[in-house]
């Protein structure tokens, strides 16, 4: 990757399997740069070791500070991450619009609080940050998991680098030439087995049917299955 | 909502605890439907209803089935979602593409699969499906919670918003239930027909035929004239 990925910064996270999870979807997105303030259970801890499935052995640094303000000295931009926003003049982002403007400072290291399973931020972190970055969910139920919230952000901010094509469509279509021809042999072959049962309404079945088979996106090798399938069925 | 959101179906999910961290995540993105293959550990599930915060209490429903075909006979469009593409002829997603095509869908009922924890979607189950939607993780640590899979695909449904302006058509697209009556009829008649030369390939000839058959988007009609066109070529 050429940019420096965002640091995921914990405030006052409570439990070790939490904080595991966290590095898991953080690794998940290319993310390695974890910093915790005054963990309370401790640390290391072996309930977040197992809940990271290796993200904490493979990849993700942790580092631990006393205060939001150490956590955050080396940053140049910082996001609070809140459920909804608070009376405060930062401005407000969705996970979105703020990894895209994160995304584009590339010279510049980001970090994004969280604040405890429980509370949230408190007043004081948030006055640190920049920015809000509240995430726009079902108002009826915004019990977000913290390792959740964390993937959206870390998501958010992949998909900004992310290069794959939104759709791969499939390949090896088959050429209209090759599905004409097999409609034109369905056609006769359904001549032979009185399937037009009257001459007024041939033109209009042939036509629906060729209309089915020329709307599909068949494959050659559909093709061949078909051709297969009438030989099948119209053996003796 | 004016859009009726996709159901989420699980398909041999092992861990309750993972089945209501689902639940969770669903509702958080205003989900609702959530539909069970064969959960490992029975249903109902005291871990699931405690790792869902309340969610299985407060608004997502669940219904049991015994096969994948049952759980989707009503849906109208179906995507299977898995760690890489396989080699299959589908279209093959992005979380973000195939939702926007999903919202887009508003008269459809729409079925999104997931697998088990550790193996993923079978590909009996794929084979159902009209595409597939990989999620762009990182390559070196794609170990990704069940829970944290569902979450990225309905959030990007979410994100869509309910504003998006509906410039698709609705047809009468057949469900799947019908379209899987015909499959089983057609591969009925194909073995009476001597079709599937060997026993070996039986399997394989089989799935490529459903495969084949659910990728694309017959209508009600459509299946009426194939079940004709069957009809007509094995009268004797």
């Amino acid at each position: 990757m050429t940019h420096k990925n965002p640091a995921i910064i914990l405030i006052d996270p409570q439990l070790g399997e939490n904080i595991g999870m966290v590095a898991r979807a953080m690794l998940n997105c290319g993310f390695t740069d974890l910093r915790l303030v005054r963990p309370r259970d401790g640390w290391p801890s072996e309930h977040a070791t197992r809940a990271s499935s290796g993200a904490l052995d493979k990849g993700v640094v942790v580092t631990l500070f006393d205060t939001t303000s150490a956590a955050i000295a080396d940053c140049h931009r910082v996001y609070a991450t809140t459920a909804r926003p608070r009376d405060m003049t930062k401005n407000v982002y969705t996970a979105r619009s703020a990894m895209v403007e994160a995304h584009e400072k590339e010279n510049e290291i980001i970090g994004i609080l969280f604040g405890a399973e429980r509370s949230g931020l408190q007043n004081e972190d948030i006055a640190l940050a920049n920015g809000i970055i509240t995430l726009p969910l079902n108002p009826e139920f915004t019990s977000l998991n913290l390792a959740q919230a964390v993937l959206l952000v870390t998501y958010e901010y992949l998909m900004q680098g992310d290069d794959t094509p939104d759709t791969q469509v499939a390949t090896n279509l088959a050429n209209k030439d090759t599905i004409n021809q097999f409609s034109d042999r369905l056609i006769d072959t359904l001549d032979d087995n009185k399937f037009f049962r009257s001459e007024d309404l041939r033109p209009t079945t042939q036509r629906n049917l060729r209309n089915m088979l020329s709307r599909m996106e068949w494959t050659d090798q559909d093709i061949k299955t078909l051709h297969g399938i009438v030989s099948a069925l119209t053996k003796n």
